[in-house]
Order: C-alpha cells, then sequence, then structure tokens
C-alpha cells in the first residue's frame, strides 16, 4: 500500500505550529540518449539519473533556523549537510564546496555534455571546505569558506544582482599546497534574452574563461556556450569547447532537453590538450 | 520528533491539483526462520529483510505521467527506474529487466525457497534490457525491450488475460552471446483454485518447465509448485524441485507464512545437476 | 518543488482508519568541533553527522502491532530491525544488540567525547544477538536474547523503575566463545538532580564500572561522569575516563552542548592501559 506526502500546499493546515520541525522529500530524475563520437563501440548509451533528498529542518522561537540534508541517488548516499541560519547569516558545514564555487557558465543538454568543464576548472584552486558562511542583503551576497589543520585553505567571494546586472569576484588560497584563484564574473540579462560570463586566473599556471548566451522563445529556451582553458590543466580539459542546447518545459516539473558540440576530455596537470570531439544528447528531466 | 506521512485516503486534499507532481513511501519487511539441510553447522538460521522504496511522479498538462523510483534495502540502494508514460504506452529505463522478465511461476514461502528457479534461468536467455517498452488494452499485454551496443539484445513479449484465462509468449535473442528463448505460460483461475505453468526453450541447449497449483480457502492460501530444467543450465539449478507452502493474512498488511519443498542447488553451465536437498521456511511478512 | 510532510499532529486526520498502515520520517543532525590533544596536526577538528530513519508500522484487527525501521546516515544503510508487538511483548529481529545493551551510563559533550566507553564494554561479553525479546509491565522490563548456531549466545535483564529509583541486573553467556558477564545497575533521580550507575564483570579477567549525576538548572542540564575499567580489556580502554559537560536546549528541536575530559583510547585484549588524554567537543544536535 502506497502512503502518500502531501504537495506543499497542505503546509496551510500546519501554519499554526509556529516552530513546527519538518521532514521534506523533493527529487529530480532524467533519462536520455547520450553520444561521445570517441567511445568505441557504443557511441550512444542510454543514461538515467535518479536522485532523491531528504531535509529536516526546524526553527526556535528566537528566530534560528536549522536544518539537514542527504541525497540518496542510484547507489549511494552523499551531499549530507548541516546547516543553522539566523541575523547573522548562514553557516554550513558536512559536504561542501569552497565559497568560490558559485561562479559558472551553463553547460547544454539535458544531462550537460561538459562545455562548461574548461572554463571552471580553476575556480577552487585545489581547495575543498569544511565550514562555509554566507550572508545576503540588498542583492549583495557575501560568502566566505574554511579548511581547517592539514589541508589548510581560506575562500571569499562577493556577488551583486541588481537591475538584470549581476557580477561577482571570488578569491582563494590552498594555503598547504600552495596555489591560489581569482576569479571574477559578470552577467546581464534584458527580457528574452541573457548573458553571463567568467574569468578564473590560477596561480598554478592556468587561466579558463567561458560565456553563454541564453534567448528564451516563449516555448523553449536556447542556450549557446563556449569555455576555454589555457596553461596548465587543474585536473579539467585544455582548449576551447563550445555547444548549443535547448529546454522544453511540458508542464508538471517534466523537461525535454538536449544539447549538442565540441569538448575537450580532461587532461592531467602538466599534460598537453588533447583533440576535441563532438558529443551530443537528448532527454527529459524531472522534478518532484 | 517523528514526522507521520498520512495514508492514502488523504489524497483527497490534493485533488484540485491537477499536474501536482508527488513523491510517495512505500515499503515492505519481512523477518523468519530458514532451514536448509546442507548448511553445515547453522541448519536453521534467523533472516530478516526490509525494503522502503521512494516514488517521485507527475503528470503534464497534455497527459503525459512520469516518474522514477529508487529502493533502499538493509545496506544497498537500487533499482533506479525513470518511465514516461502516455497514450503510447510506457517506456522505463535504469535498473529494468528483458520484456521476458514478466514470465514465471510461483514460489512457496513467506521468502521463498526457490521452486521456481530451475523452470525461471532461461526465460531472459543470457540478456538484459537498456529501455523497455510496454502497452496494454483490453487485457492484452504487448511489451518489448532492447539493449543497445556491445551488450545486443532484443526481447518480445505478448500476454493476454480474460474471464480467467491467461496466455502469454515471449522471445528474447541476446545478439552479441548468440543465444536465445522461446518461452510460453499459460494459466487458468476458477474460483479459489487457480493453475499456471510456463515452458521454456534455449537454444544454449536447456529446457525449463514449472506449474503451480493454488487454493484459497478463505482463511489461508495454500500453493504448490513443482519445477524442472535439462540439458545445460543457464546459471540456475538443473532436475526437479518441488515444494508446498501457505499463507494467513492476519489484516493491515501482515501476512504469516510458509514452505517446505525439495530445491536443487545453481550449477554452472556445462556442470551435470547436483542432488535435492529439504528446504523450508516460516516467518512474517509485512506491507506498509 | 518540494514535498511537505506534516507534523504529527496531523495524525488526527487519520484516526478513523483503524489498522491503517503508515510510513514515518524522522532524524537527526549535529555539527560541532571536536578536540583531541593527541590528533597530530588537527587538534581541532569540523564535524557533523545525519541521520534519518524510515519507519514502517502497522496494526491488525486482533491488537498485533509490527513494523520495520532503517537507518539512512551520510554515507551508509544500517540499523535494519522488523519487530512484532503483542499482549506478549515485543520480538525483534535485524541489526539489533543483546538484551544486556541497555546498561550504561552518561557520556559528556554534544556528540559524546567517550567517557562511558571503559564501563560499558564489558557489558555484552564478545556476543550479539539474532532475536530480542521484551515485555514491559508496572515499571518492571523483561528482556532476553539469543544467539542461534555457531555464534551461539543467551542474555537476559531485568529493570524496574518507580518513584525516582531505577535498577537492573544483567546477564550474557557467549557460549562458543566461553566468557560471560554480570551487570548490576542503578539510578536514583529527585527533583532536578539524578545520579545514575553500573557494574560489570567479565569471566575473561576485567570489571568496568562508571557513574553519572546530572543537574537541572532550568535553562541547561549540567552532567558528569566517572568510568573505570581494571583488569583484561575487552577490546574498550583501560583505567580511568571522566568528564563533565552541558546541554541548553534552544526550542524546536535544536541544543546546544558541549563537553570536556580525560579519556583513554581502545586497547586491544592482553594490552596494558594506555595514557589519558584530554578531549573535548562543542556543537549543535537537532532532531526532526
Amino acid at each position: 500500500m502506497k502512503k502518500v506526502l502531501l504537495a506543499s500546499t497542505a503546509l496551510l493546515l500546519t501554519a499554526g505550529f509556529a516552530s513546527a520541525q519538518s521532514i521534506e522529500l523533493s527529487g529530480s530524475a532524467s533519462a536520455g540518449l547520450q553520444y561521445d563520437e570517441n567511445q568505441t563501440g557504443n557511441e550512444v548509451v542510454v543514461a538515467n539519473e535518479v536522485d532523491f533528498t531528504i531535509s529536516g529542518s526546524g526553527a526556535t522561537d528566537t528566530g534560528l533556523e536549522f536544518g539537514a540534508f542527504i541525497d540518496i541517488d542510484e547507489s549511494d548516499i552523499d551531499g549530507a549537510e548541516v546547516f543553522i541560519s539566523g541575523v547573522f547569516g548562514t553557516v554550513t558545514v558536512g559536504d561542501i564546496d569552497p565559497a568560490t564555487d558559485t561562479f559558472g557558465i551553463a553547460d547544454v543538454g539535458y544531462d550537460g555534455i561538459g562545455v562548461d568543464d574548461a572554463a571552471e576548472q580553476y575556480k577552487n584552486a585545489t581547495a575543498g571546505a569544511d565550514i562555509h558562511y554566507a550572508y545576503a542583503a540588498s542583492g549583495l551576497t557575501f560568502s566566505a569558506s574554511v579548511e581547517f589543520g592539514d589541508e589548510e585553505s581560506y575562500a571569499a567571494a562577493v556577488e551583486y544582482e541588481a537591475q538584470g546586472f549581476s557580477g561577482g569576484l571570488g578569491y582563494i588560497t590552498d594555503s598547504d599546497a600552495d596555489n591560489n584563484t581569482w576569479t571574477i564574473a559578470a552577467g546581464y540579462g534584458q527580457g528574452p534574452l541573457s548573458v553571463n560570463g567568467m574569468y578564473s586566473d590560477w596561480s598554478g599556471g592556468g587561466e579558463g574563461y567561458g560565456v553563454d548566451v541564453s534567448f528564451d522563445t516563449g516555448a523553449a529556451t536556447i542556450t549557446a556556450a563556449y569555455s576555454n582553458a589555457t596553461g596548465s590543466s587543474a585536473g579539467g580539459p585544455l582548449g576551447d569547447s563550445y555547444g548549443i542546447g535547448f529546454s522544453v518545459p511540458l508542464g508538471g516539473g517534466l523537461e525535454v532537453a538536449g544539447g549538442i558540440g565540441s569538448v575537450r576530455p580532461d587532461v592531467d596537470p602538466g599534460d598537453p590538450e588533447e583533440p576535441a570531439r563532438a558529443v551530443a544528447d537528448l532527454g527529459l528531466t524531472m522534478s518532484f
């Protein structure tokens, strides 16, 4: 016998319980075809992903909000995070990324063909994060992260968003591995059109940059993206990648999307760039 | 503090939301004793299983239905599937079985002692599935499955059910491993009695067949099953297995069930049949 | 789109369905700093834990209650249990502990610094459990557990609780490994103060004992604990450990807690005791 969780409108029923705790389920899934010209034998494969999130949250009478998440995918549990939030901002620990991880450009395709990988590989230098802090007010978001002990690192990012314009600046230093990255990002949207770009300068000898352009026709969104990395790899691809894709919302959380492009494989630091290859995907995405 | 998911009657509250998405939880569990005369030292073991399913689903205004599942058992996550359904039928990808997997005979016992294994080992030849398609109308169900690329295979099955009679025919060919199976199944039910049988002919040199008979006394259902495999094993047992069992629903999703029989162990392809051994189980099954 | 599970007050809506099955989600999380003077490099680490439980349950019209649980933490699924309960008591199988596992003293700190480990290491001898039985009436709880087959063991425990006083006696024998433990426990609470102690005598040549004292100031609970083990280790620490901690409920399921103490590391059976080290923790705990 199936049990049914009510949709979020049912929250009204519990509106009387001021500091009530709750546990929520949300999820997403995708299924589609993925083409890679370099894949020997199986150039086209059938792929699918399922991901559910369990979120617990609560609030004190004094206005503190707190909670925790885990992600359950086809075979693993990951993404465990614990946060506390108040007038001071939000502090998060767990399976988190550095403050500079927020920067990026759009990928194309229902599952992503990897056009953005070249540009985004330097933004976190070689660092991780133990604690993440964020504070947002009046369109400005400040975030910082720290990694303690042997794996010492520090990161900070500022983002501003107002009247269609967005801009951001981030710095991260991996103290124990002695490398750092400056990243700058900017975007602009006007009506159905939006443009977004980023540039990272990594002290390990690599530079990455990329740009995406999206146009919303009403029925569909068309997105094109270009990304490039020069110098030394930080584990991502070297050289330029580009692609174009679309997504069409079908209603109720279902979308059909696809993309086609020319991307390059990841290379180890110190290795030269690999030739580009044609890739494409076409599939459905669902959110619950 | 425990959070409570409402039983499915609560769905009425959300009936007003036409294309609402929802996430449902369902589950089952069992616990019991399992006897195997060949188990050295511990002929009787205490066994238990717990399995919960998270299901996300949604619908578009145009009548497409879609969703995804995962199963969470005592130690693993598996069974991830993504489907889309409409007037054209249902397409499923993920952790799926070939179209011919639907054929089978009953096992006996609360957890199954394996009487059906001999008969069912050939129905999928040596193939798997990447995409499964099903269409049902007027008692007829047509299903097909395909495996792409290096592991190329194709399967199709037709099943018909009307006025107590059921019949089915299936064919699967594992193209890359060069073997195939024809399966035929038939069943009939009249009042408390039902009979069901299947026969598979595998091009790898094996034949499997089996039959089950069930009688519902009102308070309990008694089931007897017989299964046999001759020729070459496809990884299952060779020779005949038989058993008899019962199940008594106690209400609210709880059942007590048990079975006793003579079954044979799995043998590798090419190996001769192993002697039969006595097995039995007795336990509880629960559904939530 | 997020789905919302209603808080337990919503159970009222389903009160009309006598033998309804249900599936519940509950959870807890913690985050904090943990100090250990012996940890080279990183004396202070940032730690976090997330744990959700899926519970299925049901009842028959004749009054049997039944259910199953699994725990999902940051990376694993464990704690699968299946139970059935009635006038005869409660029988549980799965990932369970022996009947004597119920004895213990308080640990201190938001996550526990391990003050109780020395005292508690002998209570289960070297045994596990396949089946657990419990019966409670009039303040008295009787429990027993059995392990079958090669890993044969038996345990029984009696606990009594009335008018602020609690007492318990337990015996466990690991038949195949030929060792056993007697454990006695007692506690008393009066107003804001409570005291609790235990003593274990292990036939493997070890003795463990400990005591904790708690005082509830209204805003906070202060807890001090002392524990000691002499003779041979059963895998836990030898020598004495002690600590003091506090916990302050902030409302809505959030608490801030911490502890500081001197504890000893686990030693293998036969090894001498290791020197004590200073440890401390400070963090938040959440329940959903």
